[in-house]
C-alpha cells in the first residue's frame, strides 16, 4: 500500500519551493499525493497560485481559506491559529502517513503543529537556513517539530544537527526551488511573456532589458515598511530601465508595503514600471534568469539566483545571514546605497552559474526518501 | 512606567509551575501583572484551578475557553489553534511588554506563537529539559520561539545554548515549582486536609501511610493508554495501603486513562482509593512532602520530589531523559515491575533532599530580569 | 446527475431524528448522500454516536470535532462559532446541493448559517414547533434562514407560514423520528438488550418495570440545573421501581446536571438505578416503549411518547408550549409534583397510539421532495 | 448601578447607523457604554473606520480582527463563525447587561448568536424591513433571536409583530441615521471637504454638481458582480458630471466589484470620477445630501436619502421590498435603464424631505428603553 504524502501550499513561494516534488510524489509507485492548498495561494490578490496549481495538472484534495485580514502582526498570528484548526479536520479526515511542509512562513508553522500533534510524520524543506524576520525563529522552531528534515546546504544540514536533531534524519536533498532552474530554459522570453500575467503599468517589452523588484515586508521590523518601500521606489526611479514589480506577499506589514506602491503610481504615473501578482514557478525562473538585476529581498535573489547567475540586490535585514554566492550585493535600506548597488550590478552582468543551493534533482531524491525512509515520532534532544 | 507581564496559566500544572513568580511579578515596582486563565484551568473536570487561583488573591485580567472536546491527537492540535486565535485578541487589547509561558504543553505553545508573531518579548520558563511525548518537541521548539530563558538546571542551560540561543538571554534561575517547596511547610498533613478537596472514594486518613499515584497519557503513545493505566492498577491492587489517585491532565489519551480508572472503579469498588481532581501547589506540595511513594509519569515526581526526597516511581517514557535525584526508580508499563519498584520504594523510605531543580528563589531572580533585561526581537542562530 | 444531499448530524437525538430520511436520501436514484458527523456525536461522553451510526452502515463523509468544553453559556455559543468554521471548509470542498439541519440545537444553527451563508438551499426538519430554552428561538431564526421547510405537525407549518414564509415551501412530513417508532417492533425487550450499552450501576432486568429518566439542563435557566435534577433525583427516590437514568446532553448547564448525578450516586449508591450514555435510535424506541413512565425534559416524551402511548411526565419549562397528546403531564420543578405526577402515571399504564408527530413516512416524502423540489435562494418575507 | 451595554460596530455602514446612539448610551448616567470594533471597521481598505470612531472621541473597550479573506460565500460564512468565537471570549470578560446589534450584516448576526446563546438580552434596530440578498434573511433570524426590538417604521413593527415577537418588545424609535441627517447642516460642502479622505482618481470640486455611486455586492447574486458593475460604469460613462465613488462592502463579491473598478480605471483613466473609501457620518450626509444624483444599491439612498430628499437610483435586487419614499427610482442591472433613469433624477432636482424613517430623534428614545425596560430572556412565539 502506497504511502500518503499530506502537502500543504499555502503561497506562491511556497508553490514554486515545492512543485517540482509535488510531480515527483504523484509519479511515484509508492506514493499518493494529497495536495491542500490554502492560505494566499487562494487569493486573487496573491495572483491566485490555485488557478497555476490547477493549469499544472494537479488537483487540490481540499481548499481551505485562512488569512485573517488585516495584514498585521495581530492577524499573522490569528491566521496561524485559524490554519490549524483548518489543518486538523483535514488531516483528521485525510489520514496522510507524512506531511511535508515547505520552509519558514507562518502557514508552514501551521502545517507543523498540526502534523506533529497528530503524530503525523513531518518532513521539512529547507531547514537549518539562516535568515532575518520572524521567518528566522519559525524556521528553526519547525526543524524542532520536524522528523524528517531535507535541507538544500551541507551548511543548513550542519545547523539542523548541531540543533540536537538526529543526523539519520537529516538528507541534504538541495531545494526543489533549483530543480525548476535546472529544468527550464531560460534563454529569452516568448514576445507574449508579460501579456498572460496582466497587472498594472504599462507595457514591458521582454526583448529589452528590465529589472525586477520584490520586496516583502520584514515582520520583526513591523511599522517601518512604508519608510522601506520608499526608499527603494527613490532609488529605482533613478534607473532608466523597464521595471517589472511584483507585489509583496502576506506577511505582516504587507499592507504598508502595498500602500508605498500606490501611492507612489497614483503620484508619480511610473511610465516604467509595470506591477504583476505572481507568476508560475517556470515563468519566474525565466523572469529572473533573463533580468539584467533582482532587487528587493526575496530569497529568490540568493537561492534560484545563485544557479541563474542573476545579479541581485538584497535589501535589508531579512535575507541576513543565508549563505549566497557572488551574484549578491547587500545593502541597508538608503535609497543611495540601493541605487549605487543596483547600478554596480547593471555595470557587472551576468554571474556564472553557482549550485550552492542543489544539484536540481532536490524532487526525486525527496520523493525515494519519503517512500522508503522510516519515521520515529519519538524524537528526543540529540547530543 | 512599569513593564507589563502577560502570564498565561493554561492548567494545574502551569499554576504551580508558575504561582511564585505570579506573586513576585505582582510585587514588584517595576512590573505589573496580566493574568490570563485559560484552557484545562478553567474547568470543573480538572478541578477548576481558577478558583485556586482566586483563591489564592490573584484578579484574572482575562479567562479564556479555548478546550476543543475529545482528548484525542486532533482535539489537542485543534485546542493549539483556538488558543492561538484567543491569544491574539488578548494580546492585541492588553498590549504586554513581555509574555511569559511556562514549560511545553500545547497551549505553552499557544502563548509562544502568539508572542513571538507579534513582536512579543517571550520569555520561557524550563527549557533546554529532555523529556518524552510530544512535550519535549514542544519544548524545544517553544527555545527556539523564546527571547528570554529560565532553564532550571545548568544541564538545561547548556541544551539551550546548544541548540544556538544566545548565551547571554540564558539565565538559570532554578524551577519555580522548587520555591514553593522551599516555602511549605510539609512536616504533616492538617487532620481535615483531604476533606477540601471533595473527590470520589472512602475517606484517607491524613495520619496514615499513603501513596499517590498521577499518572498522564503519552501523546506519541496514543492509544495505549488504556493499557497502560490498567498494569498501573493491577500493580497497585497489590498494595496494602491508602491510596491518593489524581485524575489525568487533559493530553490526548486521556480519556482512556479515565476510562480506565472509571472501568475499575466500577468493577472494584476499590476500599482504599480515593480519586481527586486537583490540590493546591501548597497542598500538592505537602501532599506528595508526606506520601510513602509516587507513583506514575508526573514531572513533579522527579522534580519537586528531588527536593522532598519523596520516594518516586517513574512509569514509561513521558519522563525519559529528564535529569534526576537518587529519589527516581524508572520502571517500563509493566505491572511486575511498577509493583516490585513501588514496594522497593516503601522499604526504602525518604531519600536525602536534593536541590537539583533549584534553590527556592527562582521567582524573585525571574522578576528582577523581566523588569530590567532588554529584550531583543531579531533572533538569529548563535553559533 | 443527482442532487448531493449533506446532512450534519451533531448529536444523539439529531440522529435518531433523522436517521429514517439518511436512508432514504442514500436510498434514492437521484441522490447521493454526504453525510457529515460532529460535535457531541464524536464524544465518548455522550455514547459515541459516530460508533452506531457506523454499524448502521453509513459511512460518515467526514467528522468535525467542534465542542468547545465548558459546558457553559459561553462554550455553547463559541462551539457554534467553530462549528461554522468548520462546515465552511466541509462545504466549500463538497459542495452540497442541498443541505438539511435538525430541530433546534446549537449545531444545528451552524449548519444553517454556514448554508445559508454559502448559498446552499437549507432543509429544515422540526420548524414551527413551540418549546422553551434557547431552542426556541433558535428553531425560529433557522426557518427564517431555511429555504424548505418538513415541519412534523400541521400546527407547525402554520406557525412557519405565519412567521412569513412562502406557503409553497413548506410540506407537513411529519417527523423521521416517528418513523423509527413505526418500524421497530416494541414488543418486549430482548434479555440482553441492557448489556450492550454498559453504563454504571446496578444491572436492569429488562422483564421487571422500569422508568426511564432524561432531564438536560434548561440553558435560558443556566445556573439552576444543579437544584432541578436534584428535586428530580428525590422525587425519583421515592419510586420504588428500576430506573434507566440517561445523562444529559451537552447543552450549557449539562456539567450541573451530571454533577447532581455523580454526587447522588456517591452519597446513596442508588441499588435500582443504571446510568446510560446512549441506545440506538431503535432501541431508545423499544426502551421507552416497554417502559412504565418516561421522566424529564426530552422532547422525546412527547414525541414519540405520543405514537407509543408512553405515561410521560415532563418537567419545568424546556417543553413548555410543545404541542402534546393525553400521555403527557406538565410539572414544575418541585420534588412534590414531579413524585405525584409519575406515581398517577405508573397507576394509569399505557395510553393509546396518537399519529401527532408524524405518521410513520416522513423519510420517503422528505426524500423526494428533496429530490424534485425548485429550491429558492432568494428568500422574501411573504405576507 | 448602571446598566452596561454592549455595542458591536463591524463596518462604516454599521457605525453611520448608530453613532447617535452610542453617544446617547454615553452619555446616559444609567448607562455604561461598553464599544467593540471589529471586523471590517478595522481594515484600511475600508477606510479605517475605527480612526474616525476615535477622532469622534469614543474609547474602544476592545477591538477584534475577525475577517477572513477571501470576499467570497465561504469566507463571509466562515467570517461570522470567527466573529461569535471571538465575541464570545468578549462577552464573558466583558459581561454586558444588554448588547446590541446593528441591522442585518453577517458580523451583525455574529453578535445576535453569541448574546442570544449567552442569555445576554439582545437589541435590535433595523428589524422587520424587507430587501433582497442574504440581508433579508440575516435580518429576520436575529428578529427571532433579539429580546428587544427598534424598528424604523411602523410598518417594519408590524412584520416584526407578525412574525411572532411579543408587541411588548418592540417599540417604533427611528432609525439612529436619520438622527444624523436631524444634526447635520447640509447646506453646502467646505472647500476641503474631499481633501481630507484621499482616496484616488483627479480632484473633486466641491462647488460644482456631482453624483455619488455606491454600489455592494449581491450575495445571494454571487458570480455576477463583475457584469452588474460593469453595466454601472457604462452608464456613468454617458454622465458628463463629477463623480464620487465609494468601493464597496466587505460582503462576498466586494472582490468582483472592486476588480470591475480597477479594470475599468485602468482601461480609461476616468478624468471625472474619484473613489473614496470612507467618509464619517456626517460627512456622508453632507456629501449624499449636497449631490445631484445617488446611484447604485445602498440603503442610504432610501433610507437617509428620504430624509433629504436625495434623488436616488436603486439598483438591481439588493433593496427590492424596501420602503421607499418618491425620491427612489428602481431599475435592473442593464446600463440603459440605469443612465435613462439617472437622467430622470438629474432633471428633477431635489425631492421633498420625507420622515419615513424616523424624526430623527432615535438616539435618546432607544437609550431610554435600555435604561428602564424589563427584558425577558425566555422568548416564546407569540401569537
Amino acid at each position: 500500500m502506497s504511502r500518503k504524502v499530506c502537502i500543504v501550499v499555502n503561497s506562491r513561494a511556497n508553490y514554486g519551493r515545492i512543485k517540482t516534488v509535488l510531480t515527483a510524489v504523484k509519479n511515484h509507485p509508492d506514493l499518493e499525493l494529497q495536495l491542500i492548498v490554502g492560505a494566499s495561494a487562494l487569493l486573487d490578490r496573491f495572483g491566485s497560485v490555485i488557478d497555476i496549481i490547477k493549469k499544472d495538472g494537479f488537483e487540490p484534495t481540499s481548499v481551505i481559506y485562512s488569512i485573517v485580514e488585516g495584514e498585521n502582526l495581530t492577524t499573522m498570528a490569528k491566521s496561524t491559529g485559524l490554519a490549524i484548526q483548518e489543518l486538523t479536520s483535514q488531516f483528521e479526515n485525510l489520514k496522510p502517513d507524512v506531511a511535508l511542509t515547505v520552509a519558514d512562513r507562518f502557514e508552514t508553522m501551521a502545517t507543523a503543529i498540526t502534523a506533529s500533534y497528530m503524530n503525523i510524520p513531518l518532513a521539512h524543506t529547507q531547514g537549518g537556513e539562516v535568515t532575518g524576520s520572524i521567518d528566522e525563529s519559525v524556521r528553526h522552531a519547525i526543524t524542532k517539530l520536524a522528523h524528517i528534515h531535507f535541507p538544500a546546504t551541507q551548511k543548513a544540514a550542519d545547523n539542523i544537527i548541531r540543533m540536537g536533531e538526529d543526523p539519520s534524519t537529516v538528507y541534504v536533498t538541495g531545494c526543489p526551488a533549483i530543480d525548476i532552474c535546472n529544468k527550464s530554459s531560460v534563454d529569452e522570453l516568448s514576445s507574449d511573456f508579460f501579456e498572460n500575467y496582466k497587472g498594472v503599468g504599462p507595457g514591458i517589452d521582454p526583448f529589452k532589458p528590465y529589472i525586477v523588484v520584490l520586496q516583502h515586508p520584514v515582520t520583526t521590523e513591523f511599522g517601518q515598511g512604508f519608510f522601506q518601500i520608499n526608499e527603494t521606489l527613490e532609488a529605482i526611479r533613478n534607473i532608466d530601465m523597464q521595471i517589472v514589480w511584483l507585489w509583496p506577499n502576506v506577511d505582516a506589514g504587507s499592507d504598508d508595503i502595498s500602500k508605498g506602491l500606490r501611492v507612489y503610481r497614483e503620484k508619480y504615473s511610473p511610465k516604467n514600471i509595470h506591477f504583476f501578482r505572481n507568476f508560475s514557478p517556470e515563468d519566474y525562473v525565466k523572469l529572473i534568469g533573463n533580468c539584467k538585476c533582482l532587487v528587493g529581498n526575496s530569497s529568490s535573489g540568493i537561492r534560484e539566483g545563485a544557479w541563474l547567475g542573476t545579479p541581485n540586490v538584497t535589501i535589508g535585514s531579512r535575507q541576513f545571514g543565508r549563505e549566497c554566492g557572488d551574484n549578491v550585493i547587500h545593502v541597508g535600506y538608503q535609497r543611495d546605497e540601493i541605487e549605487k548597488a543596483i547600478k554596480f550590478q547593471l555595470k557587472h552582468g551576468e554571474y556564472s552559474s553557482n549550485h550552492l543551493y542543489g544539484d536540481g534533482h532536490a524532487d526525486e531524491k525527496i520523493a525515494n526518501i519519503l517512500a522508503t525512509a522510516t519515521f520515529n515520532i519519538n524524537k528526543k534532544l540529540c547530543y
